[in-house]
């Protein structure tokens, strides 16, 4: 199953080719992730689109650490600035002891036609324990809660 | 009257102090003003979130480019990244002959208890014609959209 | 007296104008900030441009946060990606009890001929104890050295 | 034969874990990138940092856009904010028809020891005609700028 996250793009994510940047993308990306995978500041977990207990935490102070620690991204088609925030669909393409790998396809606006394909990517995070700086086990719940979310991951075309 | 244009947050507007960064502020404000007073690429004009036809286009290619005068900015508290879009007021503080001063306040998100002001700020925009790349005056069509948004300017405490 | 601070610029400062971005501007002025007034881990303290002792300290876990209350900022003239730094003039134009004005000047780098004017701005910096998070007041030692950087402070054009 | 490209960070390229954020890292490369192959606006070319002829051109309005196809990156360690700049060392992976693999080793800066790897990534590009807006292939005066840069690609741990 993959959820669906609306992100908005900001008009400075535009270089001077008038496209969105290839890092820019990346801060999209995480910003997708955050979304989909928020705990809130009291400690009930939700997503902001989605429904289960997904529990990576953003917010500084937590106990756990989200480190990225590879990235691969495609771009198929360059992106212009536009006001509806892009689709993108977010799945997880492999659940490790300590790491997990998050894949993206992000497309055009829910609504305009024809829908566009413009970057696939997949990032791998490692849950790091934020006071012995070390690798901590995924735990069984949280395990439960992300293998709805578990699908194939992406083969990419170009490697 | 004002706009208010709600405006999303990103994760990675945070610095190291775990705050919206001072820099990143401004970037928000660029893009409620540009949600504000949005150009279709066909040519008609509306608002995201009001409904006159105010017409600063900041679409390449366009006839007239705004560019950025002047900006001034007061930060009255630190801002935590949160899931909730900012609430940010906007209106027109001065229409001058080829200028205009767009003022905004940022406000914790609706229905966010207490209500925070967390930012005042006016940014002075010069309408500069593309092809000469000198200011061009304010048309009539212009300045009836945006006579209704016109107040008073901001009286910043710090100076 | 002033500091120069050769600052080096980015593509991707650029936005889709093809000209250095009005929000990425500040986050120039706070590099060219922070290397003028460096504090190293060790606890020394020196300029990356000068040879006084001053104090702002931008490490993570420091004991004081320097954090940003005001800024303004005038755009007189585009700025173009070009390979060679700009070069900052930084000064202080007041010094308070528990705050102070950093001034700067942009111009064109070393060399290139003829000099330009970019951009003028100042930021003032409220120094806050990290463990309080209360304005405290500028030392003895901070106020030594800042002293040989105080000038008058900018007199905007547009007010 | 490799490239060093010694790139300064900027204390707002750390996020709120204190560390240079992953998306930035991508604008850290591009600008590595650019430095590398840079053509001054007469249309000479010239390295920052090699003496060789190669002819990425990112200026505006330039006959070829240089486009990111693809991106890969392993982040090996956590980067602090320091004022020496990074020492990143840059290579050509792959010479295709119309396409290049830049590959990169990011190192902690010059001087400073231990010597520590952080970041290993590689970027396809392709080089595409502006007016068409088509892929072009690679000259023969390009080929030979490039050739003595050639090495082995990266083989990433991760995949």
């Amino acid at each position: 199953m993959r959820l669906h996250v609306p992100t908005p793009l900001r008009w400075g994510d535009l270089d001077a080719y008038g496209h969105v940047n290839n890092a820019r993308m990346l801060g999209l990306l995480e910003e997708a992730r955050i979304q989909a995978f928020w705990v809130n500041d009291d400690g009930t977990a939700e997503h902001a689109v989605g429904a289960s207990t997904a529990v990576i935490d953003a917010t500084p102070g937590s106990s756990t650490l989200s480190l990225i620690a590879r990235q691969e991204v495609e771009y198929l088609a360059p992106i212009p600035y536009q006001r509806l925030p892009l689709d993108i669909e977010l799945w997880i393409g492999n659940l490790g002891g300590a790491s997990l790998e998050v894949c993206y396809e992000v497309f055009s606006p829910v609504g305009v036609e024809p829908r566009v394909l413009y970057t696939r990517a997949a990032t791998t995070i490692v849950l790091v324990d934020a006071a012995t700086e070390r690798p901590r086990r995924i735990t069984a719940v949280e395990r439960d809660a992300w293998t709805p979310y578990l699908e194939a991951p992406i083969s990419f075309r170009r490697r």
